[in-house]
């Protein structure tokens, strides 16, 4: 029995900017840990690397996709705006219509796998 | 007016086997100029590079997905297996069918760009 493939999906969103797993699972883990800082180790990712990624995001949307909780320090406490919101619900729909649509492509592809010793 | 973004579909046959655009393109390459050795100059990949993606492809498809043309080195010919041939047509539908599932969430993201300076 061959394990189905598992798809990644990566948005060119223009030339200098990328949206893929990495960016939408540090959205989801800002919103889940309400903190850069956490989200960063949760993913096993640098601070500054998470802000980077961020601010790339901030760069390309017309509002700022993550914003410091209470004003001031963004350490201090992070939250998704409504547009980062959107970005990050938009990417998981988009991953799982893509799936969807090619779902039997991939399984037949699979098909065509050799078989491993178990 | 935005450019609408674009996309790239990453398949994890298995954890140590992707499938991306890069051995689609080398594939599609190897079908076009009959050759590893010219594929790899297009692409501006070494001759080692190149084999060693087939070489994953060969791993882990039952059968390979490039052969030399007329036996003996493939640095004197290669051309795509039926295998080949359908792993890179399946490829590219793959491709067409998750665009056209998520063209619409695409261009509302892309609606969320800020405005460049023209």
């Amino acid at each position: 029995m061959t394990r189905a493939p598992e798809i990644e999906l990566r948005i060119n969103l223009d030339p200098e900017t990328l949206l893929g797993p990495g960016k939408a699972a540090l959205l989801q883990a800002i919103d889940e840990t309400g903190s850069i800082a956490a989200a960063g180790r949760r993913l096993e990712m640098s601070y500054k690397r998470a802000w980077y990624l961020i601010d790339t995001m901030n760069t390309y949307f017309s509002e700022p996709v993550v914003v410091s909780a209470k004003g001031g320090n963004s350490r201090g406490g992070a939250r998704l705006t409504a547009t980062g919101r959107k970005v990050l619900d938009s990417y998981r729909r988009m991953e799982k219509k893509a799936r969807s649509a090619i779902a039997r492509d991939l399984a037949n592809l699979a098909g065509l796998a050799a078989q491993k010793e178990p």
